[in-house]
């Protein structure tokens, strides 16, 4: 509906602004894809959601009479299920045509079949933005700002959770779970839910020796980089698992202080684990501060997105906006400025065909000055005009009877307070704006 | 691809902004329907064309070992194929929620199973405006104005063709041919391809009787209302059944003489037949002067779009503009602006660290007022660099080595002249702005 889609579209605006002056450029792609580009690409819970296209013709009589296996492998083409996939294959497709390194954000709808539900659609937008080529702690600096300048734009005040794949493997190598380092994250990962004690409790049913109390320290601490990067460095000194990160996050450090994140708190959080298998860099999550929400944004370094589909080892690193949440946190903040195009500013009121030649005429006036106006379409009851203009939360109506036709004159009612004046035709787009 | 996505955007930016000028408000509809709303809804064509989404689950494995006409009968999902279908039934199901006049505009994709071929796709954009409620003739010179506005911002010189249903009628009736109005219209609607003749032909063909002299030169004649319409009042005076038509026109032409269309050139072609089993008052064609092209626009009122859904008699009026083929004249026609954010304005080239986070700094400022900025991710060699600038057409190179650094000055360098200066990081924006 309108008010929403109103909404949707300051916040789609406000991060695309963003994208375009860190220079990414927007793709799409199409929302049906051959089945076996999406097919086993999103584990088993993937394949039971995603939405299947029916064959059609020749290919759909042939389904008849035949076994669940034989359609089953007779569906040639599905719905889009994310942006990634559907982004490396088109990478890989047109890899003549790019140029690396290739920036591209993508806003579009995917469909999962999952039960709808409060805040859960089968149809909902994704807003990534991702670069692929030449890998540089820059593009993970880049796309912090590009975090800090669309959320301070959108006026919700962020924390962003940082942390590196190659300091997870540190601190497992240092916590003697080297050998066990998915079980090591999935456990970190839960952290929030089941607290220290359940953490513990994970690792040792995985078979994870009993944990240092100053690994322990290190896990639980979250702080600046200019804080806890010394710190880090110190402790992992001798763990070559770590060297990465560490070099990288000093890089990031210097690059930050700068060009500096503003009011945007950056903190370095050694249990943020999110999607290990994938990430093989940074990993960022973002939380809206004072907001009852989840992460609204996350995203990180992946090493190997087009191996899937024949190019392997291109570098790429990617964040993305959780739409529908952003959306939430600005109700629950009142994030929203009080106009956002939601409504027609001014309703010029039909009294007879006179008056809406000459209404018309100056709604067009208004128009091209960029003013927001409607003019009613037929010569209904005053009543039923204004209530259609109160009902809209249109603030201003415009009244051409025949004393102010004869003198060139329109009388402009304010809806709110009932006042009223008159004053020449040509005055009104200066008293309006 | 990322110029293609451009210039969408710049043509759907153009025509939003008029739409919402004109109070006009975005809706969206799901991607995916019931079948039974759509299904019947599109004649034979439509139901053959149509992707439909196959069951899953317990449904799906219940089609198993079944005849082609239980699989058919079984599928419950199919994926939008027009906007106008999913707008009345959003219509009647949100009608406690809507405050008529409800004017709306739509852009999202529609599905048809079509062969690919050049200009047709099988995913498109299509974008419609309506207003539905209370009728009056004011919201077809609105929408008129929406034409004009549109197309002149997007540079291309438009001709609005139009015509109304009731003028088809009269005329037909003054041919002795009221009684097969849609033969008449259907052999009218050919004339541009197969001549007068042929329309005769097919019209003896009918069983319509030989055309008088007067009427056959209506037929042929097109001119601007002020023109043609006096001419129509008197030949149809005595037909009832074109009064609608000629007082809605007279109205047309007066809100028009008041509120003209620019350098929009509006004529009355009463050969104009367009849909006519849909269309009930006016119908508009709109298409781009100096172009080979067809229509790139068409529209025109309704009296019942919600009766398939149970809401009788809800009158309408609406017009469509053809996304790719707008595209594809403003590329004859050269009316793309030289610069629509195609683009990266400038790149910071990536010599060492130290002059990568300069670099980021200066680009961060430059980002923060608005302009485009790259910068190189990695060190790479400059030769590469630059190739990357050249291909991806990023018209200046700032470069930041050890001696620009020690007095915090840049080496700006236009790379389609190949002349540089240098001058104080500070005035960096100053001299690319």
């Amino acid at each position: 509906m309108p008010d929403d889609m109103a909404k949707r579209k300051y916040i789609v605006n406000a991060i695309t602004e963003v994208f375009e002056q860190h220079a990414f450029r927007q793709i799409e792609t199409p929302a049906i894809e051959l089945n076996k580009t999406l097919s086993g690409k999103y584990g088993e819970e993937g394949d039971r959601l995603m939405f299947k296209v029916l064959p059609r013709g020749e290919k759909l009589n042939s389904l008849a009479n035949q076994s669940i296996e034989f359609i089953k492998s007779n569906i040639e083409e599905a719905l889009r299920y994310d942006l990634t996939v559907p982004f490396a294959r088109m990478v890989v497709d047109q890899r003549n045509h790019i140029n690396l390194p290739f920036k591209r954000y993508q806003i579009q709808n995917v469909w999962r079949a999952d039960r709808p539900q409060k805040g859960r659609f089968r149809e909902f937008t994704q807003c990534d933005a991702d670069v692929v080529g030449p890998a540089g702690i820059i593009q993970e600096a880049e796309l912090l700002h590009i975090y800090h300048r669309s959320f301070h734009t959108l006026n919700i005040p962020v924390e962003i959770r940082l942390n590196h794949r190659s300091l997870l493997q540190g601190l497992a190598e240092l916590a003697g779970a080297s050998d066990k380092l998915v079980a090591f994250t999935i456990g970190l990962d839960k952290l929030d839910k089941i607290g220290w004690n359940g953490v513990e409790e994970e690792w040792r049913q995985a078979g994870i020796p009993d944990i240092q109390p100053e690994v322990k320290e290190l896990l639980l601490t979250k702080g600046t980089l200019e804080k806890l990067l010394p710190i880090l460095e110190k402790a992992l000194e001798s763990i070559p698992s770590a060297k990465r990160g560490l070099l990288e996050l000093r890089q990031l450090s210097s690059i930050l202080s700068n060009a500096p994140l503003g009011n945007t708190a950056l903190k370095l959080d050694l249990s943020l684990a999110r999607g290990l298998n994938y990430y093989t860099g940074c990993i960022f999550e973002v939380s809206a501060l004072g907001a009852d929400m989840g992460s609204i944004g996350g995203g990180g370094r992946y090493d190997d997105l087009t191996g899937i589909f024949g190019w392997k080892d291109l570098s790429g690193v990617g964040i993305s906006f959780g739409l529908d949440r952003i959306q939430l946190v600005m109700e629950q903040l009142n994030s929203f400025p009080n106009d956002i195009g939601l409504n027609a500013e001014v309703l010029f009121a039909n009294m007879d065909e006179a008056s809406s030649i000459i209404g018309f005429k100056l709604a067009q006036e208004l128009r091209s000055k960029g003013m927001r106006c409607e003019v009613y379409p037929v010569a209904a009851k005053m009543k039923k005009q204004i209530d259609f203009a109160v009902k809209s939360n249109i603030p201003f109506l415009v009244i051409l009877g025949e004393n102010e036709r004869l003198n060139q004159e329109v009388t402009l009612r304010n809806l709110a307070t009932g006042e009223q004046s008159s004053f020449s035709q040509n005055d009104l787009y200066e008293k309006l704006k």
